[in-house]
């Protein structure tokens, strides 16, 4: 048994998992992302003992401990380095824990670790995976034979901020044209406004009380299905932005799997279909290859966090 | 002591290569790649029969025979699956020379054969090591822990098939706005061509004597260098477009190493600068890495795919 633990903005998630991934208890703690680190390294420290004293590991060893955070570390000195918009920036974090425990413990990107969890639970183990996740933002983890696919500092998987429109939207990053800008939801609920200011007549603005601020990222999903035109070409312009990034990803690494996640993901066929018409078209020599990258979408939902986490061992190795 | 062969649409390259990347004796054939596939198989048979009896490797034992093939292929049946313009179309070519030798031969894509030896001749052994080919089209070639990211049918790697300007200029892949169709030395020299008939004042103009037909990747090069202002806006935009794309590939890796290959790389500095400038401003929160990704420019020009071809028996194992 290992435990994952799952760094977040709002909350610290952590869980005992088995071998095979599956949670067998699992607590979740308030972040207070803004406090003073010690503060937050030491509520995170008693967590972690806390689960490994708890009666659910008492049985059984513990064999490592996995930490997910949205950031960058420095797995060889188990430091954070950087972590969104917590209060943990340059943390030795790996270091705090072993004052307090023998146990191993292994560090890397949050996104990154919901991606080997989501792996791990595919069936035939593909040789190459690659998890997006369309939110806010959109997120990427990388799994390579197994392992996950760092970079630098754990900085690979930025998928997000692949440029697919040179001098097009504006990024947070800096940059223009970034996938995310057209394809996570943030971008799909600005596209559905702009339709509904141009077209009050749509169906959209009535499921949205004529509220803008009512829009969320299925108005024009569920327009869309009931036929209304406006949210039609809402979603088929949503689809083909984020089929650019997919073909991109696809002509770049020829991925055995490439499954799709966030919230969104929930909409199933109705957005898996179109994608994966246009990648049969689009994908670099499509026709010549016989074995096509198979698209999905993801598995676990909000557990992949810690479930990932708890699998690092099996990924970084000793 | 390997085999590298090099199978391109003019010729058959082969040679004898030690077990540190260093070529012993080499050969080249006509390709006569329109030719019935059984006569080409015959002599790139003949070619490597030659040089396992060659004197040069006489006092060694030949250890394997590694092939580059500019398309698509199935490792574990040794079979070509496309080759470009050669006619190879499935032909089971591992097969065919194993009726000959007991020599184990593999079989990859011609573009990561050449970054695998580039990644070879890297003094630090980066972990994640990308070489990028600036030709007629786009190439590139991904060395993970030293090995060749070969996707399925070893189609990864096809970075010039990343979109970069969805809706941009239409690509022979079918897509629109793929790198290559901005920052090839295609391109460039369509760039080139349309600012001189813009501006026939240019020096580039004097350059090519006033005769289109002569622009060549060198033109604004060698003109913005002399200070003719429209040269450096060509050569700027174009450097921007490279960057564009490199980025791209770091946010998505995170490299330690990507090396900038073709002719065009020996504009040195003159190239190189500017885009690690971009870099050091662009890349997802450089700022707060402390390790970036290094860009350099290639080492071995055209024996690159014999070298690498060699090598094979390193990146695949048994």
């Amino acid at each position: 048994m290992n435990i994952g633990v799952d760094i977040g903005g709002m909350s610290v998630k952590a869980g005992i998992v088995d071998d095979y991934g599956k949670i067998i208890y699992k607590k979740a703690i308030p972040t207070g992302a803004s406090r003073k680190s010690y503060e937050i390294v030491k509520d995170i420290i008693n967590l972690i003992t806390e689960l490994i004293s708890s009666p659910h590991a008492k049985n059984n060893t513990i064999s490592s401990i996995g930490i997910g955070i949205p950031g960058a570390f420095d797995q060889s000195e188990g430091k954070i380095i950087e972590c969104g918009n917590i209060n943990l920036k340059n943390i030795p974090l790996t270091y705090e824990i072993k004052k307090y425990t023998d146990i191993p413990v292994y560090l890397n990107n949050d996104a990154n670790c919901a991606a080997l969890a989501e792996y791990i639970y595919c069936n035939d183990k593909p040789d190459c995976f690659i998890a997006v996740t369309l939110g806010t933002g959109i997120g990427g983890g990388i799994i390579l034979d197994g392992r996950i696919l760092s970079g630098i500092n754990g900085f690979a998987g930025e998928i997000g901020h692949m440029v697919i429109s040179e001098s097009g939207n504006h990024c947070n990053c800096g940059r223009d044209g970034c996938w995310e800008t057209y394809a996570s939801v943030t971008a799909l609920i600005n596209q559905t406004k702009e339709a509904i200011l141009a077209n009050p007549q749509s169906l959209m603005n009535t499921l949205i009380n004529g509220e803008l601020k009512n829009t969320n990222g299925k108005t024009a999903f569920d327009a869309a299905k009931q036929g209304d035109a406006i949210a039609i070409s809402v979603v088929e312009k949503y689809i083909h932005y984020i089929s650019v990034g997919i073909v991109n990803l696809i002509n770049i690494f020829r991925p055995n799997v490439i499954a799709i996640g966030g919230a969104i993901s929930k909409e199933g066929d109705f957005l898996l279909n179109p994608i994966i018409n246009y990648c049969n078209k689009k994908v670099y020599a499509s026709s010549t290859s016989e074995n096509k990258t198979k698209l999905t979408t993801t598995k676990l939902g909000n557990d992949a966090g810690i479930i990932g986490a708890s699998l690092l061992y099996r990924s970084i190795g000793e």
